[in-house]
């Protein structure tokens, strides 16, 4: 296969395609396939709303739906051309997860609008994942659908991201002997979805020391005029810091969700040792593998393929969506998502600092985040 | 394979799949095909917007959208209850026409609702495909799609009937050898979808005396209170004939595209001779196979698959939006659907009375909408 990505999407014209489960062979097929025959299933659900998922693909179907606003790094360059990237993540849901995907490229960019659309196109789908959409526009978007839908509605720029990171810090914490989540201080580089999500997640998981980070510095209670998403975030900044990222001294772990460039040196020389620091931004990432072993960090993972401990989203969606399907998930919840972090980061038999996440091509992943949600679900009950 | 529809449905889940066009097997494929390389074709497409045709799917996907509100003889049992039938019409395609379909049953009754959703998600397709929306809405929704989008709209129910009923029709009139069809006079029963789409492209081909019946008589100008699509209809009244079906005499041809028990028997038995009828109701023929005899129609054809002479969509739209697909038609013109009933007649290639249209198996007929089509179009330039 070639590397050059221009040449192989055209080759391909499409990384998916429709494939028929069973061929027609004779009328008798058709007219069973297709009318007269198919009045049955559709009559059945008709009587029966809850029998589609028995007679269609819906329980099976996931609608990746984009309104192309914030396309990987490349900022709102519209839904044609975010259709590569939807059709890619439908690749690796059915090569990893077994899931048939759909890419739906909206030309829609007013929120409440694109929400009435997802809504309406809900019937056929067994879960929709929402992608590349603008801060904070999607976290309306996903609130309000999650609200209006009785089938999971998944962001996975937010959550899926917000997992694999969970999951790489459970193994780092325990590659260095730091167990106790309550003792771990951490900064946060970004307040975008990633930012956002990972600093919630986090949280949630019992990590209760969190300063988050936007270009203006420290996101405190004692800045004005805070988008509500971000004020959200200031429960999290127990010790109350309000100063530059530059000045956050003695965290054990940072995380950058933004761009290169947006991490001072001192602040990582002043960082707690042994230290972890995850610098997410792709396809460069804020910190060279260069300059972390030239400021000696001791755990240190990207989003690159060509650098150690990829916290990359293929790791997560494949399976947490499996997973949401097969459990007929209606709601995602905390327990849920910190159930796959766990399940990703038991993937790993033997952690070092260099394999603090499993490989893509990892089967066990998508089965032990099945086995961790089922279990969450289950202890719930 | 099964005949019992509940039960292969069930077996089935889903008549169609997504499948990969090409495997992700390293980590380089992975960020050939995802990121960071997927952003080369993005940026193409942010560029130059038609190159999305070059990079993507869209250049062979059609969206297959209904509301749900009038599937087969049903009505109005909902986009969930009308998935079964959209996935088999994708499953038609995809093997017969190579075509990638995908079912989008939109949960959306109001017409510029709907229509605005459809323009919204037309980013990612090469055609849409209006299935099994009720009458009159779906005349106004296909009209207002046409004008506001780049890609061709396409109401099967409606011209995928006629063209093969005109296709039906060339090769019944050559076997009775009545070729002029300024000299036909026409009868069509029934004004819903069919009926209207049957009547304009038959008066666009040529057939210039064409009398539609609705339940309450001949449509004409007589009548007060027309909706705008029957005033239409009432053009191609030529004798201006105002009474009811039963003394409707000396047609050559009647079409009934309504409901068993519609056609009087006394309209036939005055019939000019030698005739033809086409009884396009389903499951249920309006006249059955032995009234047919009893009756000595000379050429006699149904929507049925035990009859001769079976009137199927299903010979039409594979070939036809494969053409639309590679012609890239930007607009359906009545050229083109005669060019298509033209391909579909000329691909038996010894008409009887028991046989004026091809099998539905059989592979010259996409083959054959596909040259005529391209022919039309080449002509126009």
């Amino acid at each position: 296969m070639t590397t050059d990505p221009l040449e192989l999407h055209k080759n391909l014209r499409g990384k998916i395609f429709i494939g028929p489960k069973t061929k027609i062979r004779t009328i008798e097929d058709l007219a069973t396939l297709y009318t007269p025959g198919v009045a049955k299933p559709c009559m059945e659900i008709a009587k029966n709303k809850k029998t589609v998922y028995d007679y269609t693909m819906k329980g099976n179907t996931v609608a990746i739906v984009t309104d192309g606003t914030r396309v990987l790094g490349l900022g709102d360059i519209g839904p044609e051309a975010a259709l590569p990237v939807m059709e890619g993540k439908a690749l690796i849901m059915q090569q990893f997860g077994k899931i048939d995907a759909i890419p739906i490229c909206l030309d829609c960019k007013d929120p409440d609008q694109f929400v009435n659309m997802v809504r309406a196109l809900a019937p056929g789908f067994g879960a929709i994942n929402l992608e590349d959409i603008s801060t904070p526009k999607v976290f309306y978007i996903e609130k309000r659908l999650t609200e209006l839908l009785d089938i999971p509605v998944f962001h996975d720029d937010q959550h899926g991201t917000a997992m694999v990171t969970l999951a790489g810090l459970y193994n780092a914490l325990k590659v260095l002997g730091k167990p106790n989540a309550r003792d771990v201080k951490i900064g946060i580089v970004g307040a975008g979805s990633a930012g956002y999500a990972i600093a919630k997640l986090l949280n949630a998981a019992g990590f209760v020391d969190i300063v988050v980070f936007d270009s203006k510095g420290a996101i405190s209670q004692a800045r004005s005029g805070l988008e509500d998403y971000k004020l959200e975030l200031t429960q999290f900044n127990r010790s109350n810091f309000t100063g530059q990222l530059k000045d956050f001294h003695g965290a054990d772990v940072l995380i950058a969700a933004s761009s290169p460039g947006s991490i001072p040196m001192e602040t990582i020389m002043n960082m707690k040792k042994p230290n972890i620091v995850f610098a997410l931004s792709n396809p460069i990432s804020e910190i060279s593998i260069e300059q972390a072993r030239d400021l000696r960090i001791d755990i240190f993972g990207t989003g690159r393929s060509d650098y150690p401990n990829q916290i990359n989203n293929s790791l997560c969606f494949p399976g947490f969506l499996r997973a949401l399907l097969d459990l007929r998930v209606t709601r995602i919840t905390y327990e849920m998502k910190i159930a796959a972090a766990k399940g990703i980061a038991e993937s790993v038999k033997n952690q070092t600092r260099e394999k603090i996440v499993p490989d893509v091509f990892d089967k066990k992943v998508v089965k032990n985040i099945f086995k961790r949600v089922r279990s969450a679900i289950e202890a719930k009950k």
